[in-house]
């Protein structure tokens, strides 16, 4: 809600742009699923953490946190007259403690977390500024099956909340650069071939907006200019930017195709971890997207998205990178609004209502079965308009129907 | 921790005074309280809303709000220019919330929250400048009732936290106001009489300090000396003062006192919701302290203090209060981080070793069962140190004992 709101709130209903109010029964859903989601954490042995909102900025943008700096609400503490920043994300704080009041535990290290985040600005297609985030840090291996945990437990998470159906969407964010680099087509490379430092960085930002936007064309046009001995590029990219799609007929195109010695590992590595997670969950829909990288700016290995069911969109993401440290480390961030709006909808819980003069001993038991007891306060108390599905009469619950108010009372 | 804190932490680990890292297993055990907690409210019917971190200051700091003023956080929202502030309290929220997008809701609106608040400085036995608070809020009703429901429904909900042996503290702050404008005490009635506008103030202000301080003398000094009529003062006052505590005798001792006729208003209040929280909790154990009124500034009918067991403290707070529009209110809040303190110390969950090469049917079962599951990522992977209580062996759980790491492998 903007300023531009209706007219039908009052001047205090009016809330900044991109922060809303969740109202019943969307709140207590939401809480429901991140609740659902941290237990399934817990239960693969994610035991949770909770940072604060606040935090000095230097911490709060080390390593990772870098990546969100310009969406960090910086405020000034009055106690130490040192800047703090709000959370844009959770992992960079997840990070800090790892390293620090968590340091000498023993590794892997399995953590887990849930809160909200604060953005400067929205989006146009995603304008909110308040999110909740839940996720998981594996902290300390390096191991394929590490990065396979972490997509096992979100899937698994995501079917505990009655999502299943999803798409893990791995990607290899490093290995557009890898390729670039073994042709040459680096600031470095071309500069020591004589290009010019301006030049030689438009070249390299072309190039990678080349295959951002999946255009060999464009790509190998800049490549043969800036260094025609780069020739494998002709054949590998567009086979490359083709291999997308679902996991095992990308993984075939990749074994298939001359890979320079570094960009090989990375496929290789890619292999390991597919392995992995179909030895854990043989059940999982896997896609493999090769040459994209948008978007993961910190990861150093694969790089996960997952995708809900037909147009749900994206409900998390995740892979590996290096933590505080150049600890080695991989996990996985939720959406609980995706999720939610992913997730079937849940029959809201009934509600009894309680006559003046109802005694606690008959409400009691009734709570235990689920109902929630709403309490006659006034003889002006009307069940149907307090949303009551029953009312006790003769400690019995008894439908209310679609008659009016008041017609069986 | 602050700037001076030891020196076994990098430069990244430290926090701004006050704002602190919950680690395992405290911020679960909190998350898990909290749950409970909603779990109750929701049960009895209250209705989860989230309100956003952020709003503008002006709605904010409205009606209660202004309670807090001094304790919010501002930071301006670039996207409006407006100032916004981080919530320092959650029930100005709610009464926005309830009389602008829940407006044309049927009354009583029963609401609930969690969620955590920030305050711009600590004090030395409150250094804590985020805090987890939960709550409710009843809207639209002037039935003592109304209030006896927020305190039997806090009490169930702490029951449920297994914090049994709760004593409820029932103030009613408008009392020493009324006496004293009963008695022709008030800056009005003063300066009518010719007191100075200094003089009457800083006698008021006494007035109120004695009355804060129980001090009688004190306040008959005073009183005497500015309005000899107001004698009878001199036989209720200290009646009123050592009237304080359990709420049986409490309500005896007020029963007998001449009390002007606002005042009785104000004890008959008491009386009511005593006898609607002893309808719905007889066990409930409850003390009435009449004179007192520090910390209440927006309460207008009862106010509530909840006390944990043995030296456990402060639990939570809530009362009657005038919600937006002088819409009819009563709440109450709890503070889960001291609900925790008070509550009993949960076992930890279990958690079991996984060799390599572990199926997910092995572990789902256990998982089911309760057990956190330890999947080992490596051979280097050492069940102890990974503070695992089993270990899975031909499908049993085995209890880890005390031996060395390794012995019994």
């Amino acid at each position: 809600m903007t300023d531009d709101a209706p007219n039908d709130l009052p001047p205090t209903g009016l809330l900044p742009a991109g922060l809303m109010d969740l109202l019943p029964p969307e709140a207590e859903r939401e809480a429901a699923l991140v609740e659902i989601l941290m237990a399934a954490f817990g239960a693969h042995g994610y035991e949770r953490v909770k940072p604060p909102l606040l935090e000095f900025e230097d911490s709060l943008l080390a390593g990772s946190g870098a990546a969100v700096a310009e969406q960090t609400f910086r405020l000034m503490d009055p106690v130490s007259q040192r800047m703090m920043g709000l959370r844009a994300d959770t992992t960079p704080q997840v990070a800090r403690i790892a390293a620090t009041r968590l340091g000498l535990e023993a590794r892997p290290l399995r953590l887990c977390y849930a809160g909200q985040v604060l953005r400067v600005r929205g989006t146009q297609i995603a304008p909110e500024r308040q999110l909740p985030q839940v996720g998981i840090e594996l902290i300390g291996s390096e191991a394929a099956a590490a990065d396979a945990e972490v997509a096992v437990v979100a899937a698994e998470a995501l079917a505990r909340a009655g999502v299943t159906g999803i798409t893990l969407d791995i990607s290899l964010p490093t290995m557009a650069g890898t390729l670039l680099e073994a042709a040459g087509l680096t600031l470095e490379a071309l500069e020591a071939r004589g290009v010019k430092p301006k030049p030689a960085r438009d070249m390299v930002a072309a190039l990678r907006q080349g295959i951002d936007r999946k255009d060999p064309v464009a790509v190998l046009t800049i490549a043969e200019r800036a260094a025609p001995l780069a020739v494998d590029l002709a054949d590998l990219l567009p086979r490359l930017l083709q291999a997308a799609g679902p996991a095992d007929a990308a993984l075939a195109a990749l074994a298939g195709m001359p890979l320079p010695p570094a960009a090989r590992a990375i496929a290789d590595n890619a292999v390991a971890v597919i392995a992995a997670i179909r030895a854990r969950d043989p059940g999982l829909r896997i896609t493999l997207d090769p040459m994209e990288f948008r978007g993961f700016q910190y990861h150093t290995g694969v790089a996960f998205t997952v995708f809900g069911p037909g147009t749900t969109g994206e409900l998390g993401r995740g892979g590996r990178y290096r933590s505080l440290g150049e600890e080695p480390a991989t996990g996985m961030s939720l959406y609980p609004d995706a999720v939610q709006r992913a997730a079937p909808v849940v029959a809201p819980r009934p509600r009894i209502f309680a006559p003046l003069n109802t005694t606690e001993a008959e409400l009691a038991p009734l709570r235990a079965q689920g109902f929630a007891t709403v309490y006659a306060l006034s003889p002006a108390d009307a069940p149907r308009a307090l949303r009551c599905t029953h009312i006790l009469r003769d400690g019995q619950a008894v439908p209310l129907g679609g008659a009016p108010e008041g017609a069986e009372l």
